[in-house]
């Protein structure tokens, strides 16, 4: 299977924050935003491997700064990493001002899909070649995340999780 | 003001179709479609004025090929022309094949909005050069849509209409 | 097949509008209007032909005036005209005052739809005989939009639109 | 102040039905048409009063017959009969057959609605001369109601309840 | 078919009220809570019965108290009362203060839910065995509920409403 | 301030999987549960702090099972350790089998939530006592969550966070 980058995949989902999307505070609801980013990194997960695919996990998501009411959000998902036959996608968020036009960074998440058949049976996929320095730094990020995500499951040895362990020496 | 190009304004909005936006026959509900498009351009209309801005008309949306249930929808919306606080928005909608990866156009649609102040008041635009081929061409002709509009709804002697008169002769 | 009046397929959605259908200025979105006048549209059309009808363009949308949260808005469509498997549906929006009980006319619309068997294919429609002296003008006035259509699309030789051409001689 | 007829606040909201508003058994959802019906009724009870309205009641909702997915639905909302300060608005449903344009009952309900001043009292309201023998008996019926409800809130003796007494006797 | 209690059925839905479904006062638009209560009605009728269940009625809604934007609500279901296939479902809906964190009584509502195999034949259910003084109380008006509403709909002579008639003498 | 147990805050939220919430495969669609569970952790959250809340971060989230159209879904949170102005909440996500009534796990997921004032600064909030041998291991482990979150952001040296530490020896 070829190879692919994390560009192949980028998915670009450029919205309003429409007053029936927003907590008591007037901001954008923490869950509609979480559930803007899983719509697009199954798109970004689907680009890359062409097949059906499920979300896995939701890894991480940090919410930095509020995104008012009004706002242009775009939500950017790339795939990191690929593995056997799940991937990772790494999710940047954007608000940008109206006046100015500048853009600021807002959040970012990951997410695990893994791609499937008809069936739901889990099926290979391509793997990825970084090319851009952020696009490295994620990539090898990406291994630790899993190994880490492994060992909280109690499905790997602390001992054999190498990437993480050398983390705390 | 300054120029602008129409890439500057350049709105892409990838989403899935869910089922809860489905017509009888299982596609995209046109209402759903209008929907969207109306949110992409009103963004495009947005960052090349950098004011609040309101839909003016549609002036044309053709649905030529459905949109069916799971797929990828592109909606790219960016200014065409700019008037003097008016601008025309083209859109064009893309589907994508899930196994091959290829984009198809699906449909097109021309919206026109209106920059205003807080009050609601119209107020002056940057005006538009177009760069590509496609559009110069979408710059030219958006001058006989606003002349054709203009006479249809009786604000001008269809005797002045230059550029729409040279169509029939 | 019979003829029918447009009054036959007059459509009437009488409905509010909710905090969660308002854009930044208070007032009712814009694609939100656009898709309640495309179901209203696509009922009046299958009251008409009594078939499964599919969205196939959107004229023209005037937003002339704004319509605010908890405003009373009506949406009321007719077929205003029909052609061999195609039918334009004329639309107007009303909105009301609540302490005087008036109506103001606040948009108006057009869209086309086609009547399709289950297999997607267009069929024949029952035409349109036009009663009152409004319902006249947009009979007559809807093979000009016809023509306009095919002549912008290039499917018309613009010599040949002879309603068309009388506009600007 | 003058009297109304039911006539003067009906109101019509002709609507597809959804696949996002269905229950599994692929009909509308209970839920969706008891929504649909409320924002109907409070529009008649606005009609009628001109005023403020707020739900105080669903007095009664017969689900008869279910309604598909894709029908066409008529929801038709008319004040029966005013009180002092509230209205009782009867709603009857509609659905339409696509090929022979028959209308079949669906549903009927009672819902009641109290006007209310900017601060959320009650105002008085104007009264109810009904006009059809459909609109008289539901006139009469509607006392009948109001001391039931009454009763059974255990705001009323119900050896005062004249009207209702007569029923069972 | 074993006995069950109220208990066995009861279903709690407790969530927040957001923007997008309030009213012009910034309270709970009614029909979003009647759909609420009709979702968790319709579980307990299932965890009640294990059947698929339809709508069948909402006997009675008093909207006593608003629900503020913002507020917490919970909606909690329980089977009042099993007849031969239908079931009495009671609701009570409470709204808690986010600072004392003491909870109030908002509204009430009792629906009939009726449960069917999967053709949609109604089949018999397990009866109910209430517990609590409360449970008691509800399980006896139930049957004059039922009295009532078929004198009301014609079906039952307002003579043999035995325990209706009761309330009156 | 006074300890407070995760059985205080405990918030559940049953609800069922309804055809607008679902993906191509006929399953709640990941975002739509996200969001569920984010509303459900908020007012747990807000239970046992008595303050306007924020997401703070989704710390993970493992879909390990679908959840198909019609199920009904029970979504439980509690706060399971609360630190200076943030708590963890451990949410888990049951479906119920409509003939047996027995309920399996579906998913778990971890949020973290800060407590506000009115304008958005942190503030202190009551700590947690655990009861039950399942709330002492989430206890115990959210604190080595902490550390790993706060050194993955590199707020924190890998040899600091002794808890994690000694996870690798």
């Amino acid at each position: 299977m070829d190879l692919k980058t994390p560009e192949d995949s980028k998915t670009t989902l450029t919205d309003l924050v429409l007053p029936g999307e927003t907590n008591p505070l007037n901001n954008l609801f923490g869950g509609e935003l979480l559930a803007r980013m899983d719509r697009a990194a199954s798109i970004a997960a689907r680009r890359h491997s062409r097949r059906i695919v499920v979300t896995a996990s939701v890894n991480h998501v940090a919410f930095n700064k509020a995104v008012p009411l009004g706002s242009v959000v775009t939500v950017e998902a790339k795939v990191s990493r690929a593995f056997k036959t799940s991937m990772e996608i790494f999710i940047d968020v954007w608000i940008e001002d109206r006046e100015s036009g500048r853009s600021t960074k807002a959040n970012e998440a990951i997410y695990t899909f893994v791609a499937v058949d008809d069936t739901g049976n889990p099926v290979p996929i391509p793997q990825i070649e970084p090319q851009s320095k952020l696009e490295k730094e994620r990539f090898d990020a990406a291994l630790r995340r899993k190994q880490l995500s492994l060992v909280l499951a109690g499905k790997m040895n602390p001992k054999q999780a190498t990437e993480l362990k050398a983390l705390f020496e």
